[in-house]
């Protein structure tokens, strides 16, 4: 396969549709940002340590294209991803007294990306924003279909709003400076647009896992790339969320399980979702949707990526109980994205029993491993 | 004229579309609300005062309709349109077991109906709201439209979102327990409308100013119908505030100079709009873009409603700084909503000379009466 170093990936969304530019070196280019509508300001909103590395050659490429370019820094980490550092970015936005012809870069992760398009979102009731992310795990997921929130107390992601980007920057070179374990996280999503959207992805990964591991460029950027284009298709069919969207979930309704038992922070969200990949290709298998080999390949490529495939022991009761809160539950029925065949998913109401038994498969101190593994 | 007890007035936004009914007795009646959408639960957000006269009669109106009705009751006050107070509707929501389903239900002034409907923006990133405006304030300005917001140390409703209501039910039965003062202010924005849209209209506040003032509900019924008539019409045309939508903007300027300027409480928003709608009009005609008679004919509507025509003396550089502050203005440039004749209005930018004159003619302690008055 020939992989070229960038591309461009549409978000067709009528009047809200965007650019998704993936390459390497193309976050402190000027050329990456010349079509954005010009304005009063831009407002570069990143955390600690990505600001150290990546704020400044961005304002050096922003310069030329406003008349000011500021900085605002918040604290690093899932926990700070709340009103109080919401309102931290308020203050910077009134600071550098932006207007409503000013635009948010949103440079790191999922948490910046979340926390600068949720601000974006509601400053002057919203500007524009644009989406630098700096992880794997962002560049395929999180920056892509305009999904901004923030965490209440009783709820990850509660508070939020749909504000679609005027464009995501996605630069490869930004993941040589990310922790293994949070390259390994972000390729959970990768997998997981391959094995919901499109089989033969999924094998270029299987046999490219050795590639994006070591940080391959030209792999990266292909990686993201197709998965920014799996994501951008179902995004334009269902923007809000109401349908057919919630295929994205594929393995969630287990990871967010791992992650609220646990305690969020214990297991990454990309290990939790490799995990339930893992746990809803048994479901898959238990159903009958699809066939052994099929739901021992997805387990092997989840193993091979270095992602978790033992589940935390929470008794069933306590993961049922977790998994009948996923959003996608409704009056108490327990729905699940399930694998219908390579490269195809739908979701699909479960039987309690069946479920119980594929979390007893995966639970740590289960007798036997998972039948899939 | 023939008044009728009841209206309806369509405000066309594509999918966002909604209907505004306007009548006595209609707020606490089942059919009102039977067309909505249903879901697993409808929550009320009301002020102390407001749920008091009015929660309950509504909740009785909705059980048939929903499984659940839950009330959620906040502080009374512009000076309660904060984070703090969001939050609270938040962990109502949360207590209440809101899920996407479930529709909010703005009882109240302005300031419930912005917290309320930015709280059902931000939950879930997007859930349903009604608005059940019960001042005149706002059954003729905030409750439609979809601007919801909250305050920011450094700005009034700087913090929101737009998101269009599912439905308004604006009940004048609910203005019998306003204090004059609010109804006055309320009158306002009303006169507004004429003067900007309708000069018919104009006429017909003109003459039924007693009838107005006196709480009459065939007069109140047509006063709020037409008013909203005319915002809708103005609102369809620019949901997102990019231009012509500028123009229910007129006397505001001036307003929120006075609001700020003195301290936001101590004059009521409508009161401020008054004093700012003769200013604007004697800015007008200082323009040459009306005529003395118009300018008198505003000046003297907006007296017999009884709004003041008093301006606070803040000094000639403090208003033009104030008003340099406005979100119309652009690169310092001081912009205003000017008549242009009878029922009809364009944004302008306006010398700071003619502003400091205008200004000057209507400070308290000024040697000379405004000319117009």
């Amino acid at each position: 396969m020939n992989l070229r170093s960038t591309a461009v990936v549409d978000v067709r969304l009528g009047e809200r549709s965007y650019a998704i530019q993936v390459g390497s070196g193309v976050y402190a280019a000027l050329p990456s940002y010349a079509r954005l509508p010009r304005g009063s300001s831009a407002v570069i909103v990143s955390n600690e340590t990505v600001a150290a590395l990546y704020a400044q050659p961005l304002a050096s490429a922003l310069v030329p294209l406003y008349p000011k370019v500021e900085i605002v820094v918040v604290r690093d980490g899932e926990e700070f991803k709340t009103w109080q550092t919401l309102q931290a970015i308020f203050d910077g936005l009134v600071d550098a007294r932006a207007d409503r012809s000013s635009t948010v870069f949103a440079l790191g992760g999922g948490v910046v990306g979340d926390l600068a398009g949720f601000a974006a979102a509601c400053y002057m009731r919203g500007i524009g924003y644009v989406q630098v992310p700096t992880t794997l795990l962002a560049q395929v997921d999180s920056s892509v279909g305009g999904k901004t929130a923030i965490n209440h107390p009783s709820g990850k992601n509660l508070i939020g709003a749909f504000h679609q980007p005027l464009a995501v920057v996605a630069d490869v070179d930004t993941l040589a400076t990310l922790p293994r374990r949070e390259l390994v996280a972000g390729l959970a999503e990768v997998i997981k647009y391959g094995a919901i959207a499109d089989d033969a992805f999924l094998s270029w990964i299987e046999a490219s896992l050795p590639l994006l591991l070591a940080g391959d460029k030209a792999a990266l950027v292909h990686a993201v790339t197709t998965s920014c284009r799996i994501k951008a298709a179902v995004v334009a069919a269902d923007e809000r969320e109401s349908g057919p969207r919630a295929v994205l979930n594929f393995g969630h309704t287990f990871a967010h399980a791992i992650e609220t038992g646990t305690g969020h922070g214990t297991w990454l969200h990309g290990e939790a979702v490799g995990c339930g990949m893992a746990m809803a290709a048994e479901l898959s298998l238990r159903l009958g949707a699809i066939d052994r080999a099929h739901a021992a390949r997805i387990t092997a490529i989840v193993r091979d990526a270095g992602l978790p495939l033992r589940a935390p022991d929470l008794g069933v009761a306590r993961w049922l109980d977790l998994m009948r809160m996923d959003k996608k539950a409704a009056a108490g029925a327990l729905r699940f994205v399930v694998l219908e065949g390579p490269g195809r998913a739908a979701v699909r109401t479960v039987d309690p029993g069946v479920v119980a038994g594929t979390v007893g498969a995966f639970v740590e101190g289960a007798s036997d491993p998972p039948r899939t593994s």
